[in-house]
Order: C-alpha cells, then structure tokens, then sequence
C-alpha cells in the first residue's frame, strides 16, 4: 500500500475465504494503522469465520490498537452499501465457503440533451444545472407559468463501472447460482492459477484455469479481463496469456502486483 | 529466511515478547512450512500468553498446518537444552511481560597434550582418539597394565560460545536480576533503539539508547557489540555507533537484515 501510494484510509475489508495467503496480511496492517493513529472502526467482511478471525485479530493485536474492528458475515447475495458504490458477495466454488464480490458504481445521472432544452424555451444558465441535478424548475412561456421535469430534457440514466473479483474459484461459468450477479463487468479478475495444460489439476483443487478465465469472460460479457493467482510454478505467463486470448476476444491483461488499470465508462 | 539460506528446518522459535513486530512472521512463516511438507512438531517458546498465541496459530493454520505447533512458557531462569547448546531466559523490562535469550554452547574438551601423551608412553594413534573423545584406555608399560584417564592428557574443558539477545528492554545493566546470567557474552546483541539525544524518550517507553548498549557491553564483559531495533525515525545511524563506542572499546556492530557474523571461539 506505501508503493502503490493508496494511503491508509481503508474503509472496509472483503475477503474472499479464509486460505492464510488471503487474509494474513490483515495482521500486519492492522498495526500498521494504529501505529498511524486510527481512531475510525475497521470493519472486515467475509464468509462464516470471519468473527473469529476478527476475534484472533483483536487478540493479536490488543496492545497497540487504537480503533474497533467488526467481523461481518455475507452470504450469496449480500449487498453492502457505500456512499457511490456498493459491494455484492456471490458464493464461488473452492472447497471451503468462498465468496467472489462484485464492485457495482451507482448510476450515473442521463446525458442532458441540451437542444432539447433550448427548443422547450429554456434560457441557458443556472437553470440547466438544476435539471442536471435532478430538480423540477419553472418558467413563463408565452405568458404561463410552466413545470419542466428533468425527465423532459435529461436521457436515461448511465450505468457506473462494475468490477468482479473471483477470489479462488472453479470458472462462474460453472456455478448456475450465480447467474444474474456475474454478467456484463466493465473488469472481470478471475482466477487463473493454472494453464490449460494442467486442467485436470485445476479440476482436482477447485481452481480456474487461464482458458477456463477466458470462457467465463465471454459467457458472461465481460468488457476486460484480468487473470490472476498465477501459480508459483510457472517461469513464462505466455501460456496463460494464449489460453485465454483463444476463448475470450477481448483484452487480457495478466497484471504484475501494482499494476494500475483505468476502467473506462461505457457511456 | 530464503534469502539468507538458511533452510527451513527451524528446530524451535523463542520469543521476547508479544509485541505484534516481534512475532507476526510466524503465522506466514507455518504456511510455509506447511506447504514444504512438515511434520515435524514446532515448539514456541516465550513468555506468558504463549499458549494464547499457539492457539491463535493453530486457528488461523487450521486448513493448511500439516505438523503439531506446542506453546510453552518460559520464566526468568528457564533453561531449554538442545544437542550441543542451551538457550536460558532472562527478565527484561519493557513494559510487558517479557524476556532476554542466552544461546551457549556447551563446553568443549580441552586441548590434548600430544608431548604428556607421548612421555607417558601411549603410541601415537587410534589411543589418541580414544582419549580425545573422553574414554579411558590401557597401556602395558615397563610389563604393567596401566589405565589412563583422559584427565591425565587433556587441558580444562573450554567454554562454547555465548551470545546474548535482548529483546527490548531498558539497558541489562539496570536490572540486578539478571546479574550472573549475562557477563561475558562473545556477542551482546542489545536493544538500541535511540541514539543519546533521546535518552529521555528511551526511558520513557523501555527501550534502551546505543551509549547505554555501549555501557552494557562493557559493565558486563561482552567481546562484541550488535545494536539492534534501531528506531526508524533515524536516517543515519552514525550517532547510534558514536555513542556506542564512547562507552564500550570493543567492536560495535549495527548490522543490516541478512548480516551474517562469525563469532570466534575464545580459545
């Protein structure tokens, strides 16, 4: 977090399910923002577990910390709501409860059809921003007093961004229960542990492999993907990168720790 | 500990205090032994709530650990003897419960007395050997059996070397109760967390400045000096070495991560 200069105001964390390589980090962390003066509560969520992990966090870290930590359990189909954005869980298939989430931005506000505006006899100015903003104005035409709805000069609203995160999981292509949840992602990071040489390895301990990646990306209409969870045991990520540009037309990123990626509006 | 090559076959892990920055490697430390395949029991030594601690570990390793993790307190005196080496706790002050390490080899035989054994007429040879390793043997001598004992050509057992950690701690020369445990060390390892200027501050929170590791050296007859936990508020460590040496005449050390050292026998 101090290379990639995010700060360390951490509002919440989501983990996808409790396999050490995936929370340890936590403890450390921890410290490091009471060390920094946090005073804000930190609240962790995550699969069933997760209030005794917070407990064993608390625990660890009784001397130094300066701020509360809650444990919150999420299931298939929690929603948390932030102020613009909200996170959804969806239950993945890894052996233990797992969940993947789903980063949604609320929508945006329509375009505003500014030709419209003026043929309805609206003068431009403060007035244009008061529709934008989704208020009702009035004005005197041809001597009347007259209401103009924001609907009347605004188009339908735009779509945020929406990101996936699979966390460790066979393909969502394979999971019936997530459909629904899972389509039409601006970004799909997905696990992608193995090559597709080592499908039956995938198989056996409920990982993806990078075709395996590709096929959900088409199936579910993701607009980016990105694969990760890379095995240790590949020298060359070229395979990888193969697998799933041969499933998936789209572009495919295998990104290194700190890479930062823009996520484009679609409209 | 892969850069250091030093392998993974740890035999057992004492810790001062249960402070976050002195033991959060471990939880990621027993993932990794895991995955390498141990089984082999790892015992965790330190000071009360270590048990607490073991069970944080066993909990957050449940899905992984493939060997037994024990806790065991250790008190003021404790010693744990190992093939070849003991390691003895000592009190130190911090604020906590907490504890200082002595690692001391057990004591070598002494020289052998190649001109004493020749005039008392054993042959040079395998009889040698015999003596060397601590057993008795018989010659015939002018026509008599004769037993010698290994006393008869071997010098005083020399001692194995000592080499002392701290921990955090005020300085050990402020603590009567470790006095008989922790002299005439071949390595002082001690607190330095502040350079002089900040003796106050050092009182303040338990920790010791390198002029009092530097009195400590030498209050105590230690043969070389490491100062260690030096704050990160520091930039350079020049006033660290500086006011070590003012007090001490013996060699300072402020090692970097993966310093490696040689520490000589004394005779």
């Amino acid at each position: 977090m101090m290379r990639a200069r995010t700060g360390f105001t951490v509002n919440a964390i989501f983990i996808t399910h409790w396999h050490a390589d995936h929370f340890l980090g936590i403890f450390g962390l921890v410290e490091t923002l009471a060390f920094m003066g946090r005073t804000d509560p930190l609240p962790i969520y995550g699969p069933p577990w997760v209030h005794d992990f917070v407990e064993s966090v608390q625990r660890i870290s009784r001397h130094t910390r300066s701020f509360s930590i809650t444990g919150h359990a999420l299931e298939h189909g929690s929603v948390v709501p932030f102020d613009g954005y909200s996170v959804s869980a969806f239950a993945t298939l890894h052996g233990i409860p797992s969940l993947g989430y789903v980063l949604e931005e609320d929508k945006r506000p329509g375009r505003f059809n500014r030709e419209r505006a003026v043929a309805l006899g609206i003068p431009p100015g403060p007035l244009f921003g008061q529709l934008q903003r989704g208020e009702s104005i009035h004005i005197t035409r041809d001597g009347v007093e007259t209401e103009i709805l924001p609907g009347d000069v605004m188009g339908e609203p735009r779509p945020g961004r929406k990101i996936i995160y699979t966390g460790d999981t066979r393909p969502l292509q394979h999971l019936p229960a997530v459909a629904g949840m899972v389509e039409d992602a601006d970004l799909l990071i997905h696990d992608a542990t193995f090559d597709d040489q080592e499908a039956d390895r995938a198989r056996d301990v409920l990982h993806s492999t990078a075709g395996e990646a590709g096929e959900a990306a088409t199936a579910l209409g993701a607009r980016m993907l990105a694969l990760v969870h890379i095995s240790s045991r590949y020298t060359s990520t070229a395979n990888h990168i193969r697998d799933a540009k041969r499933r998936y037309e789209g572009d495919v990123i295998l990104p290194a720790d700190l890479t930062v990626l823009e996520v484009p509006f679609r409209s």
